[in-house]
């Protein structure tokens, strides 16, 4: 320990972790830290390199708040979450896949019959969505809690607006599946965003070459005892990003038709002056 | 892009940055994946083990001011810093080796001429600096500009002191070498300090079972044109921590004989009505 240099200093760390009692953490560290130092030698990153990550590191934890995470927008735009959702969540194939849960989910949502319109304000066109769900050998799953939630037409989340629009609730609710598994609802039509790229994060894609933008989806978990809870996404179909989706949660199997209809008569009998969509998606849930 | 599983999505993301202008952010950026996401894969990263892990850069960042740096910190105790160090400072033997710069330096720090009191009324036992800085084969370096910055006895740095202690400049300043160059100034002695661990990477150390010690030391940066600037510390001979420094710091070659004298005459004429303590030390500049 009096002479470590930068060949023995990895083990000299190790070596520091010999007494720790969790054997689990000192996996994990012992990992990152061979990890982070092969890193920092591969790239023989400079001090300046170092110190800029710093501030980099700095810049992101100063950003974020109980509005807004962008250490998980980090991870997400380097595909850390999108892998650790994919190594945790290894199901049958005939099961609905998960994809990334992001930073926007709000736990009190409020309740909403089948039927209700989540939009509660939200701008954008109306959408009437309708689904099932089933457990792997068909069988409905009546009672399972699903959790929705979508950005508006500019693109925002409820919890995205200023002066306590995250209060409100919009486009964003909880409902029960029926009897039969089904359940329907109201909101607005998925549209197309760039992630939060005003801040270190959005430094780093613009850097990088890379544009901030997300394929328009709508946010699913739905949980239901004896099932494992399913956190996804359904994609609109034809979206001009789903082939460059920044956070990496595209899955060809979680993309939806989001039917654009002439005014009319909407599925839940009402008189609708203005066009309106319908998406149709069925999930299908892994025993737990 | 469409249907990304956890064996390809590194190669996904490596993919998104395709268009990156910048030819080392690239390197730096597909190296940093790479190994990010080997590490989740090999420790098996689970979805409970991320998100603590978002909460525990969060923490570091939120507690990270203009007085506190946790990510320097967090770097430093994973050995990153030292290895970052050490592989941007290798240098000839004859030379005096580089150490950790830490977080405690100060930009402007008062200048002071050779023999004045740098303590400037932090508290700790007088101690009497002298020394030398010369070149790689001998030669003096005039004029040289030392930068020496120290905690006080109860191992706090000026800036860390509650109340604008950071704006008084205690056991901190500029001193240049003399002709022959000389230096010498009075402070105070070095002590053990533990690194604040009151914080995120407390709770880090305490998990993995380490103490956040650090030996007793005097912070020396050395400037001269002509010559590599020396960031490095002098440890203190004897210190119980010097086999175990959390930061990995210590250099053999780095280790001084504080000496203890007992009441009477300092080194500069003065009466001390207490013992005291001196220091010499001599560094030895690498040409640039």
């Amino acid at each position: 320990m009096r002479n470590i240099n930068e060949d023995t200093i990895t083990q000299a760390v190790l070596a520091s972790m010999s007494q720790c009692a969790d054997e689990r953490l000192r996996t994990i560290m012992t990992s990152l830290v061979q990890h982070l130092h092969s890193f920092a030698r591969e790239v023989k990153l400079t001090e300046d390199e170092w110190f800029k990550a710093i501030q980099f590191l700095t810049d992101v934890g100063h950003i974020t708040d109980d509005k807004r995470q962008e250490f998980i927008l980090l991870s997400d735009t380097l595909g850390l979450s999108m892998l650790v959702t994919s190594q945790n969540n290894r199901k049958p194939a005939a099961c609905t896949e998960s994809t990334v849960f992001g930073p926007f989910f709000v736990e009190d949502a409020p309740e909403y019959d089948c039927g209700d319109d989540i939009a509660n304000g939200a701008k954008g066109e109306s959408c009437f969505v309708r689904g099932r769900v089933v457990g792997i050998d068909g069988e409905p799953v009546a009672g399972a809690l699903l959790d929705v939630w979508q950005s508006d037409e500019d693109g925002f989340y409820d919890v995205q607006q200023k002066g306590g629009g995250g209060h409100e609730h919009r486009a964003r609710g909880k409902l029960r599946t029926g009897a039969d598994g089904s359940f329907h609802f109201r909101s607005i039509l998925a549209e197309a965003y760039p992630i939060p790229h005003d801040g270190p994060v959005g430094k780093m894609l613009a850097a990088t070459g890379r544009h901030p933008w997300r394929p328009a989806h709508l946010h699913f978990m739905i949980q239901a005892p004896g099932y494992e809870t399913l956190i996804t996404h359904v994609f609109r179909n034809g979206d001009q990003y789903l082939d460059s989706d920044v956070v990496f949660g595209v899955r060809s199997t979680l993309i939806g038709d989001w039917i654009e209809h002439a005014p009319g008569v909407a599925p839940d009998g009402s008189w609708m002056e203005r066009p309106f969509y319908t998406l149709d998606y069925d999930f299908v849930l892994n025993r737990e």
